[in-house]
Formats: C-alpha cells, sequence, structure tokens
C-alpha cells in the first residue's frame, strides 16, 4: 500500500556516516533513505547575550536546503535575502529539541551551533536533522571532554526524531515525500533514549483527525525510535 | 497554587466583542484575561498563484504584536525589517488551523485574510488569535452569504484554540504570562467543535514529559474547548 | 455642504480614553470621529548616542496602520520589510512636535517613545496620533514626578494638531477622510496649547493656493486648537 | 550678523549651468552658494499602475547625496541598503512641488522622472533639487514639443523653492549650513513663478514660534522667489 | 618547500563523482584535494527577460559555502539577509565562464542554472567550482540530447579552471588554502579543452608582480588544465 | 575603424581636475572622454577591526553611479535597497587596486576611503576611478604630510588603469561604450607608475581568445599608462 512497499510500521534504511567534512568539531552525514543531511557542530567560547555570566551554555541550530536538493530547484534564500517561514521554523524546532537533552550547566558558557543542510530530499528533513545533529553534538562534546575543557557529560539522554501521518487513510512510521505530500495529517515526535517526550507536532490540512488517531502516531513514533538510538551509538562509538 | 488563583482546570474569563473596527468584512476583540487581540477578516476576490482556477478557496492570517502590547517595550517588526521567526511560526499556524475548519471548495476561489493584532499581551496570544480570528471569519463568510456570493456555508465545524502546560508539576489550563514564563511544558491544542483534533504543539524547554502527562494535558485542552465554542457561537449569532 | 454634514469650522467629536492598555507608562485611545488611534508611552533609561552625556532627555515617536484600519487592506509593512515612505514622514513629524513642547533639561537623561497605532483610520491619523500621543506622554511623564524621578514638570506647553483643507473650494477644518482624498489643498497645524506655533504643513496637489487661503486655513486651526486642548486636559486630570 | 555677511533678506548667488550630462532629456547643475545639486530629468513612455489609462502624465523624483557632498563623510544608502527618512521625505516633496505646476493632461500618458544628487552641500539641498529639477523638467518638455510628441506646453507657472528661518532671533532668507544648523526655526516655501503657494513647511526645533515670524519668513520667501524664477528662465531660454 | 609537500608544477588530486544527488538534470561532487564541491545542473524552459524571443538559451550560476566548509564557521548568507561581495563576483564568474564554451543557439530558449555549494573548502572553490560545473552541465545537456529535445551538441569545447600564483617568491601551480592565504600574487585562469583562453584573472594584494611573472604563471595554468580536461572527460564517458 | 575615429592604440583625451567639491581631504574629476567621475577621498581616524592595533592603514573604495549617468536611466541602488554585483566587484576591485601602491605601515592606523561616483559614462568608468581615485588619494595624503600626521609618504608608486579589448577582430586601447558593448574581449590592466602588475582581468563573453592575443592587450594597456601616469602627476604637482 505504500508507495516504497514498505510496512505501515517500517522505517527507512538509516546510516550515519561521521567525519564527512574534516573542519567541524563534529560532522554527521545522515541518510534516512533518499533524505541525505550533513550535520555539522561547531563550538563556540561565547554564548548569547540573554545568559552571559549565568554559567549556562548554549545549544543552537541552523538549517538550509540546497536549492536543487528537490525535485524543482527551489530559489536559494541567500539570494532572495531572507530565510522562509518554513527555515525559521525549522531551525528553531532542531535547536529547542537538542538542548531538551543537554544539561547546559555542566556544558559551561559555551556555544555549539549545529548546522543541518539538506543535500537531498525526500521527506522527512527536519527530523534526519535532529537525528544527525545530535551525532554531530556528540562528537563535539566528546571532543571538549577529550580536551579536559569540560569534566562531565552534558549529554544526558540521547535525542532523535521521526514523523508519523496518516496515509490513505493508515497510520504509517516515517513518511517519505511521495506520503508526506500526500498525507492528511502529518506529526513529528522528538523523543529521548529513555523514551520521554520533548516535543510532539501533529497536523492536519484540510481535515482533522482524532484522538485515537493521535494515540496510533504516537505508538509508532515510540516503535522508530529505538531504532534511531541504535544507529546514533553506533555512530558515536 | 497559580498567581491568579484560578483552579488548575479553570481558564481565564473570555469575551469576544464584534464590530470593533468598521471597515472589515469581520472584526472582532477577543480578550482572554488580560490578552486582547483585534482580529479582523479581509475578502479579497483573487487566490494565491498555486490554486488560481482550481475552484478552491484560500484562508489566510498575518500575525503582529504592538511594541508595547508587552511588560517592555518590543521592537517594531516594521522598522526592523523583517517579521520574526515567532511571527512567522504564529501566522502559519493560526492560518492552517482555521483552514482545517473550512470547506475551500464551498467558499469559491477567492481569499479571505485574518489579521490578528495583539493590542495587549498576557499570554496565549496565538490560540487567542484562532479563537477570534474564527469569529472574523465567520462575520465575513456571513456576508457573503447574505450577499449570495456565496450559495453555502463553506465553515464546518468552528476552530478554537487553547493553550495547556506543566507550572510547579502540575497540569493547568489556560497559561498566563506569569504561568507560561515559568511552565518547563508547553502546548496549545486547536480542536473543533466537534472535538476533532487540527493541530497539537507540545514542548518542552531545557526538560522533558511522559506520555501520561502529555494525555493529562489533552484532557484539560478538550474540556477548556466546550467553553471558547460557546462564546464564538454567542458572538456570531 | 461637507459629507458628514459638518458646518465649515466644525471639528469631528473628540474623545480619549486613558489607561486602554495596561503595560505602558502611558495610554491613551483618541478617536476624532472614526479616526481611532492607540498611543503608547514607554520610558527607557538610555537616550540616542547622539546626546548621551548631555543631561538632556529625548522624546521620539513610531507609527503605524493595522492593516485594515481602512477600507480595503493595506500590505503590512513588516512582512513587506520596510515602513513606507508616508510611515517615515508621519512618525519623524510626530516625534518633532512632541519634543517642541518638552523641556528636555527638565527630562533628563532618558528617553521616552511613543507608539501610535492607528486601529481605524477615517483621514487625520497624524494630528490625531500628536494629539493623543501627548496625553500619553504626560501620563508616563506624571509617573515619573510622582515616583520622584524627576522633580520639575518637564511638559512646559501641551502640544497638539489639526488637519485643515480647502474642500469643494471652502476652507474646512478636521477633513474627514471623504473631504481628504478630493481636498486639493491640505494643511497640518501642530500648535501648543499657548497658541504658538511648532509646525506648519500645507501642501497642494495638482494646483496651488494663495496667501489669503493659507491665512484661513490658519485661522481655523487656532480655532480647532482650544476644543482639543481642552479635552487632553480633562483626560489627564 | 549672518555667518556669510550677508543681509537678512539676501540669497546667496545663483546659478545653473545645462547641459551638464549629456544622456538624460535634460540637465543642469544648480548652484546656491556652496549648494551644488545635479538634476536629470528622463523620460518614459509609462506611467505607475495607478493612472494606468487615465491620459495623464507624471512627474516623479528622486534624490540623493554623494557620501562626501558633506563635511563628514555619510555613509552610502546604497551601501546601507536603504533610503533614509530623510531621503524619502525630500524626494516626495520634490515630486510633489514639480507636479503642482504641471498640467499632466497636456503631458500625456508618459513619466518623467527627475533626479537631484547632492554634488555639494552647503544648507538648502531640498529647495535648490526643486529649483534645479524644474530647469530640467523644461527641457526635457521642450524636446518632447520641439519632436511634436506633445503639442501644448504642459508646464503651466514654474516652480522655485527657497528656505527661510529664524536665525540668532532674526528672520533670515536662503539659510546656509552654518545658520541651517543652529536656526530654532527653519521653513521651505515652493511658489510658483505668478506667486501663488505650492507647499509651505515650517518648522521649529525645541521651540516655537508666532504668527507673526511666521507672516515675516513667508514675506522673505515672496521676495526671494523674484530671483531665482528669473535664473530658471535666462536658463531655460 | 610547498606545505604539501607538493612539486611546484603539482596539482592536488582530482576526482568527480557524478550523480552525488538524484534529482538534478545533472550533478557532480568534485574533489580538488580537501576542497570539495557539489554541483548541481537545472533546466528550465524559461530564459531571463533580456533574450526572451531571440532564440538563444542562457547559462547562469550560483554559489554558496556551508558555514563550517571552514576552518572557522562564517555566518550563514542566508540568515545574514544577503550575499556577500565575494559571493557576487565568484558566481558571476562561474557563469560567465561557463557560458564561453557554449553555442547558445544550439541550447535553444532554455536555462540551465548551475548550483555550486562548496561542502568543505581548503582552497581554489572558485575553480573547482568551474571545472565540476562543467560536468553538471555537460550531464544536463546529455539527457537533452537523448530526449530528443536538442539536436546539435551545444557544448563545444570544455571548460576548466585552476588558480596559480606566486608563494614564497615562487610560481606554483593549484593553491591550497594555507598557501592562499600567505600568497601575495594570486591568479584564476579558465580555460577551454583546446587551449583557448576565456577569463585571465591576476591580482596582488599589498604588492606588485612583473609581466615576466604573469607568463610563468599562464604557463603553469596551461599545464594544469590538460590533467582537468582528462578528469571532466572520464567523468561524463 | 573605430566608431569614435581614434587609432587602434589611441586613448581618449584624458583630464583631471582637481578640488572639484571642497569637503573631502582630496577630489578629483576625472573625464576620460565623455566618461566624467568624481572622487573623493575622506580620512578617517579607525580602520577595520581586524587590523585593529597592527599599526597599519587601510585603504577602501566605493563606487556608485548617479541614475542617469547612462543613456537609459538605470534604478538607483539605494532605492533598490542594495549594491548590484556589478557595482560590489567594482568597488572591490578599486579598493584593492589602491591599496597595492601604499605602504600600509607609512600611512599609519587610519583609514582612506575614495568614494567615486560617475557623474557621466561612455565605457571605462572603473579604471577612470582607479586613475582618479589615486589622485584624489594623493591629495588626502599630501594634507596628512604637510599637517605632520605622518612623515613619510607611504604612496610609493602611482596606481592607474586603462581597459583594452578585441573590438572587430583588432585589439584596441581603452574601449567606449559604443566599442565596449560590442568588443567580444575585455580586459581591465591596473598597473604602477614603473610598469609593475597589480591587476589583470581579460574576459570573453560568448567566446575565447588566444594567447597572443592577451599580449597584443597587455602590449597596448602598456602604452597607455604613461599618459595617464604623466595627467595624475601634473594634477597633483
Amino acid at each position: 500500500m505504500r508507495p516504497s512497499g514498505r510496512k505501515l510500521d517500517e522505517m527507512r534504511a538509516v546510516s550515519i556516516e561521521t567525519g564527512f567534512t574534516k573542519h567541524a568539531e563534529g560532522s554527521a552525514l545522515i541518510k534516512m533513505g533518499d533524505t541525505h543531511v550533513l550535520c555539522t557542530a561547531t563550538i563556540e567560547d561565547r554564548v548569547p547575550p540573554f545568559i552571559k555570566g549565568s554559567g549556562l551554555g548554549w545549544v543552537t541550530a541552523e538549517y538550509g536546503m540546497l536549492p536543487r536538493a528537490t525535485n524543482t530547484r527551489m530559489r536559494r534564500e541567500a539570494a532572495m535575502g531572507k530565510q522562509g517561514g518554513r527555515t525559521v521554523e525549522i531551525q528553531r524546532l532542531i535547536g529547542r529539541s537538542l538542548r531538551a537533552g543537554v544539561d547546559r550547566s555542566a556544558l559551561g558558557e559555551r556555544q555549539i551551533t549545529i548546522d543541518c543542510d539538506v543535500l537531498q530530499a525526500d521527506g522527512g528533513t527536519r527530523c534526519a536533522s535532529i537525528t544527525g545533529g545530535w551525532v554531530a553534538l556528540k562528537l563535539a562534546v566528546n571532543k571538549l571532554l577529550k580536551a579536559g575543557d569540560i569534566v562531565s557529560d552534558p549529554l544526558v539522554d540521547p535525542v532523535a526524531a521521526v514523523s508519523c501521518g496518516i496515509y490513505a487513510g493508515q497510520p504509517v512510521l516515517d513518511l517519505d515525500y511521495p506520503e508526506d505530500s500526500e498525507a492528511g495529517v502529518d506529526g513529528n515526535f522528538i523523543l529521548t533514549g529513555t523514551g520521554r517526550l520533548i516535543e510532539v507536532q501533529m497536523s492536519a490540512e484540510g481535515q482533522t483527525f482524532s484522538r485515537d488517531q493521535m494515540n496510533q502516531l504516537m505508538d509508532l513514533a515510540e516503535k522508530g525510535m529505538s531504532e534511531l538510538v541504535t544507529v546514533q551509538k553506533a555512530a558515536t562509538l
């Protein structure tokens, strides 16, 4: 029934290649099927003005898509002179989600910026960015630990994300683009490795859904998480 | 326990004054406690390019805050030269939510723009905008029906919104600003008059929540909805 | 002869409601007929760079119109990415006019920003902004006096404004929108309570006027001022 | 008493050199003392959307200052990414003023753009722009007449401008920069060759003025106009 | 003598992987040592306004760098709200260079956009973009030929680019970043497969160079070209 | 054969008028035939952040064209809200070129900004800007020397520029606009008074050129330089 032939509760193949670029303190290329996102982590010895002197660290994120990551070319945001509303929404979500897994006091007064750039898109780019972004963050934090710049690990519980939605009337796990563009209900679920919730966003376009359906999507998301966390761990061993 | 002395499941006083301004096809001033939002509806005989010729209508929204709607003055977005990320997120949510209650085919190829301008803010401005925006939309649609421009009512099920969150460890309904700024978990629930879900957004900042807590917040939201729909109906009789 | 049936030298009904919003140090909703402007005053302990260390204060203003304050919806300036030329002109005029009534030395090194937001427009929004803005300013200054932050009142002479023009060949007082859009000559007169002039702007579009007509408009403006100052005083008792 | 040694009612030396640049349909370099403005007129066979099909023409203006036209270098507006408020105010005034001398019906459905670029500034640049801009406009219109593109002259009455102000307590004609930066009251008077008024702007900064003083400034302006119109006529013979 | 241990006239290892992303009509990941650029080609059935109806095609380019392609993170241009001067210069150069190898009449009235996004930078990104961009262009054109949309190959002579400079007093081929940041003279040479010149840019920063040195750099560039053209051909067999 | 009747190796008449405007520390109006550029030099006691504390000075440039400097009116960059790609390219070139003739250590920690504004354009505006800009720079430096602010002359070797190109198959010196718009190959040559090279840019649009042709253009440029340097010297005696 799914265009890809996957089962309702079957995720796409997930892989994470670390060290894809060499300059960043952490870098990871995550592939969720045909969605490929390059995530890099940059450590800087400064924090935003609103926490200066607080002793707390900050994790933030920026998101972009290469113009031809998609089936038809999108205008380059730098050339348009601003980031679109969708981009702004997504990068705020990524930053907020990753911060939920971080003990900002243990991180100390420094900032880590996660850049998530979509090289190829096939649905679920924000979820892939969070899952891959966590890996880049982990690699950067490991450098700080190794160098003795911080003494206890500020990453308390891994963070990953998966989308679920109602496609052709059925709840399905990990929507790809053909499903996403048809799905009437679409959700993003950001969880931790221990199953705690960080962010849940369910949204209907041009229709509505029931509380039962909400629970079915939530069930699928919990199922998907275990696989993602396993891949994250393998990548950062 | 709540700063306002309200019970855990008690909403703020809600009122909606229609016709607050005279030029718009529909206008409503909604007050949820000290949060006051002026919502206006504008009908135009044009639709966005991507649905031209489809026979379908469009409902969209824009959101703004007067600079001194808040306790300290915020910079005017027009003077800054762009809408902030929070503004963009909110106005996309309002538009998406309202569209879920509209039969766009019955609306016909026209656009209704809902402007939501916060005159005074005390938490929950996006929810108030959706609830009040629906009333402005309803008034505008009534004009179209009365004028015979459309024959069947495109508003199939009223749309309203309420926030819930975990404040001081307790699930509470309809957060005001003192609660919102302290709450570790915060959710916006957009529902229809018949209890269907349109959008659910739950988000933790710097912590996490359990699935049980998610369900408690959902319960509170459902409870709050009936009061909102009653006020909406009274306003558009 | 006037669309509203008013006499040539008759102003619209004027009212000023103070405390319309609660956060600002001063707030006033002024209604000149169907023109409604919300004016708020914000006190900040900083001044622009060019007077830092001078011991002088500063009063400045910003102006905006809600998109549907007018008969057809105007694009939101924040969404357009800049303030239009008309907006810039108006807010510079408001700030300059209000400063003329202020002893900036008595105010001390602080800034008061007057935000004038037009909720509903029917001609004369810049004059209403000045007249209502003065009231918001007065309320804010009263707070400083009461708190002992300043010892002598820096507001030396009340400032108010009224428009006059030549409509259908006749000089008329306080143009409303139907008159304003037809008037060939249009003037804004900003005066003090003691009849001193602060700013006079008379402008013809597509025609010219004589010095006699200029004097007739000036006479009307002086007549209108007394009523405005009375309403201002009543509002700030 | 005046820094330049001029009498109270004495203008600076005025000269207008036509044909200063070769591409424009009309070009004039006006010098009012040390204020030098290059004015060019461009004819285009299109009009703004709001008068398309009306048979009427349009005259508009743009204004700029070279970064080092002034005593200290100003940032280049193109590099700042926008025109400042002062620039916008001035160019709107220039366009409005010139249009008052034009029979837009005789001009026909075409647009003439007057570019006023200040090469060197010493006060009164907006007045010089209007006076010089009229000459550039006249030269361009003469080309249309000569070519037979229009049959009757749309320039019905020459337009020129002069500033007056109260300097050291005295009303003076044609303020230069040292006077302008000290003057408490400052006015711009735009008149026609037959003495009709187009625009009068009088403005006090940090003080006020009386109706008598207003009339004294107006008298000075009328005196200054005759000289300007003579120079304009000589330049366009 | 060179930091990398390369001989004076030795290029870095060059490889080109085609089909790196799947949506674009042509895509290539070029690696010149540690400089990695993803080039994609997009075909669109429209041309810029200035050649509409001419029967000629257009090839253009856009260039970007991921924020952490470099050793320290650069601000994202989309977030800054504009493309920097360096970016604009480079993308104009890429487009101009590629067009020199194209028979725009044979291409027909369509546009091909080459996006060059630097994933990792180590000097010479503009040259790598041109060399890799040509491959993406070639793959896209091959699709048009195969589909019968065009009948004769518009790519008349392959285009590639290499940098040369004077490092530590010696002319060297293919500068990497450590060399580039120290080199007093730096040149980019864009040539065709048959040795014709398209663009030559030699530039000294803070010093000068002789005509002899210019010729030495030119000699090195010609030497480097043969290798690049060989790699291009192998990639597009 | 040339539209102007000039010989292949004949430059246009060149003149430089110093002191064209009075406020700048140095000002020069350069005319290369019908190309007229006003160059001014501004000295400021600050340097860009990246050299603060280095003891080195900085020379930078900005470039602009008046809207009607050209045959058809171009949109004003300040009104468009940004400098175009061509403008950015040119002003970077001017700054880089002038710096090559400056001993930045002898200049000391101050910045000189060269503004080049094209009053009338007929091809070769960037070359005229460099040649005239050098004169403005020289005049400003002379003031510093005379005032004793610097003790040794930081201008080590005069900098000038000329364009050459292949027009109608022939190499020609100093292209004017009719030639420039037809030339298939076009080069800018920036040299010093002693014949050293600073920057060489040769570019083909829609065709290619040989190394022999490159050398012919280089020969012409060297010939043209002597005349330019002579005019520069005469202007700054």
